[in-house]
């Protein structure tokens, strides 16, 4: 097999990147919505499925609606150690085109290059497409990778009642993505997920291609603060109770104390707050906000908890509120796998492309097939680090050179064994 | 006329108060809600007029939509230099049954208490219940008493326009309370406004009448901070532009630095916060939330402000968000007439009933009317502090002990003249 003879197709890659982007198009708000389940992400489903089936894969649909397409190998033994590109085709509500389709797509642009020389791989090689990476309406996210590395049982993602009320086994049924084959019967030889960054670092260092190293810890809470609701004018300051404050000072803390005392390793972000009843000359009766930490070393991450779990017990009592927390999500930081992180520095280096090793602050579903499989991931950059948002953007030619990278990877990893 | 053979019907007074609570009452939630001007408000306003027909007043509604029941006096002199007690009868949503409420009826009671006699009074006794004191649907608040003292144009009351996007006049109209009397066109020699405390004081020192010797100074801003929307995971610390991180720092500056400053003084209350997009794991683009500031003191409350507004300043700077802020509302501080409030004192003395001078810390039609008549306030206790909310309680001993001393201070200054 000589892989300098596989190419790949370019401008097809960045049409399907442009075909599934407009599934879903608000042409007011400039993005696209396929939110897990919904009639739209069954449009984008269909639409790979049948890309899928053009490239004559094998199309595989497990219980929790992942889907994989099947390059199979010449042989049986090469069928039985498969190599696994993937991502994710939902997305957030307005979100750009790139996220997780990307990596979807460049996967199909890789099995397309084998299929248009006609050759077999060696080993098999999947192209997967994930249930519900993006977790907004069904959480935890990451849930159908999560569910296939053995992390969460079938039966519980299926039960998952989403935001609005429904069951997400019953939304698979309805569009039609509740397979039969078991999640996790195929392990892979080694899983590889090309990805945005979603970050402003390749940009601010100047590099083209970013080698995955490890990828950030997560911990999510939710914190609720019960105050009493009272007057603003007649209420002294020493009698009030007051939960927006007591949730105020719980961010400035985060920002102030957490992420300082980590040497700015930890983030905390809180995104959503909400207070009640939400008027402006009456105390909040109740603040709930959510706390977003990161942090790529698990010591640190578990120390950024603890410390903030103590202000909230010091400012429960020197405010006279009550503070209930509930754990929402919980990774453990992943380190992915050296040799195939070699393999990617060693196709930039071949290719004159610059390069950094890096760190994921975003959650993929790499690393849930880290738990079954040596896993690697490649970022190419994100414009003005904007993800989740219409103006995600990377430019074609570093979409392509991704893609190209992820190309010489796999052929790599068919020829090394 | 002596003055001992005037008395209270306290069981009706306290029967009213239950009727009139009743309009408008949601049995789920507790409370009742009779925002300005809505059908509900509406049949109040009609069951009010009923009442004051049944005492045989001269029913007066002004441009604004004030209501007011006149017991004229028994010469056209006397006519000339009315005494007037007032309040409200619109609610906030969900409210109790007290708050402006109890003021209006007690001046029922008061002017029933002459009509019992079948004493004339030597000047026209008004009892007044003002447009839109709560200011839920049409700000500013106190409008009605607002518009009475010339403190804003009739038409550009008339103008308002609500949060629901309905134009007062029009809402005025449409429930039969567009009056055609001048608003200010009658200048009591006096205005006096009986009402429950909503604040702890009181019933914290154990006194049953509270004689209003001042009213805060409020100053209340909405601020917008704009920031940038970004991945919750992979943007630096360093790079963050987070609107919700700098909300907090500014609610916390104001509890901590603001009101330090003061020596507790003032009050500073945010009640109202939005996160924009409010997701847990994207950096707030956008955080709008209110400042309610309140000093006695006009000195103090602008160094208050100043203070804030020097930090908003900073933390623009500091976090590169843009900031903007837009006066809601500003009412200096109001000091009340000084012999008016040594006649509530003397009349407490002489029933024995023990009270104490204080600030109002809510704002009140009282303060209005203070522009244009030597004006006083009467508070009973309000149990816990609670108001704008179906726990608001005061007992109806001291509802009725309240009422009593109203009526003494009335003969009293009936008397005087």
């Amino acid at each position: 097999m000589a892989t300098g003879e596989i190419s790949l197709d370019a401008p097809l890659l960045l049409a399907q990147i442009q075909t599934l982007g407009a599934i879903g198009h608000d042409p007011h708000q400039g993005g696209r919505t396929r939110v897990a389940l919904t009639d739209e992400e069954k449009a984008g489903r269909d639409q790979l499925v049948q890309w899928m089936r053009e490239l004559a894969l094998d199309v595989r649909v497990d219980r929790v609606g992942n889907i994989l397409g099947i390059l199979h190998a010449e042989s049986a033994e090469g069928d039985a150690h498969p190599l696994m590109m993937g991502s994710h085709i939902d997305t957030v509500r307005n979100a750009g085109a790139l996220d997780g389709c990307y990596g979807v797509l460049a996967g199909l642009a890789v099995v397309r290059a084998y299929r248009k020389q006609g050759i077999q791989p060696r080993r098999a090689i999947i192209v997967a497409a994930f249930t519900n990476e993006e977790g907004v309406r069904f959480q935890p996210d990451m849930m159908g990778s999560l569910v296939y590395a053995a992390g969460l049982p079938v039966q519980t993602a299926l039960d998952t009642i989403g935001n609005d009320g429904a069951r997400l086994g019953d939304e698979l049924a309805r569009i039609g993505y509740a397979g039969d084959m078991e999640p996790g019967s195929i392990i892979p030889n080694e899983y590889i997920e090309l990805h945005i960054e979603q970050g402003p670092i390749l940009e601010a260092e100047g590099k083209q291609i970013g080698v995955v190293e490890d990828l950030q810890g997560i911990s999510w809470q939710k914190v609720s603060i019960q105050g009493v609701a009272n007057h603003a004018g007649t209420t002294p300051t020493r009698l009030r109770h007051d939960a927006g404050y007591a949730a105020a000072a719980c961010i400035a803390y985060l920002r102030e104390e957490v992420v300082g005392a980590s040497l700015d390793t930890t983030l905390a972000t809180t995104g959503s707050l909400r207070l009640e009843p939400d008027v402006i000359n009456v105390i909040p009766r109740k603040a709930t906000f959510t706390v977003d930490l990161r942090d790529p070393d698990e010591q640190r991450l578990q120390s950024a908890e603890r410390s903030f779990a103590a202000f909230l017990t010091e400012i429960a009592e020197r405010e006279g509120v009550k503070v209930e927390t509930e754990g929402l999500v919980r990774f453990e930081p992943v380190v992915f796998d050296r040799r195939i992180a070699e393999r990617i520095e060693a196709a930039a280096t071949r290719r004159g492309l610059s390069h950094m090793r890096m760190t994921s602050g975003a959650g993929h579903d790499a690393q849930m097939m880290a738990r079954i499989a040596p896993a690697a991931m490649i970022f190419v950059p994100s414009r003005g680090g904007i993800s989740h948002n219409p103006r995600e953007h990377t430019d074609d030619v570093q979409l392509v050179l991704g893609a190209q990278i992820l190309l010489d990877v796999v052929q790599d990893c068919m020829a090394a064994d």
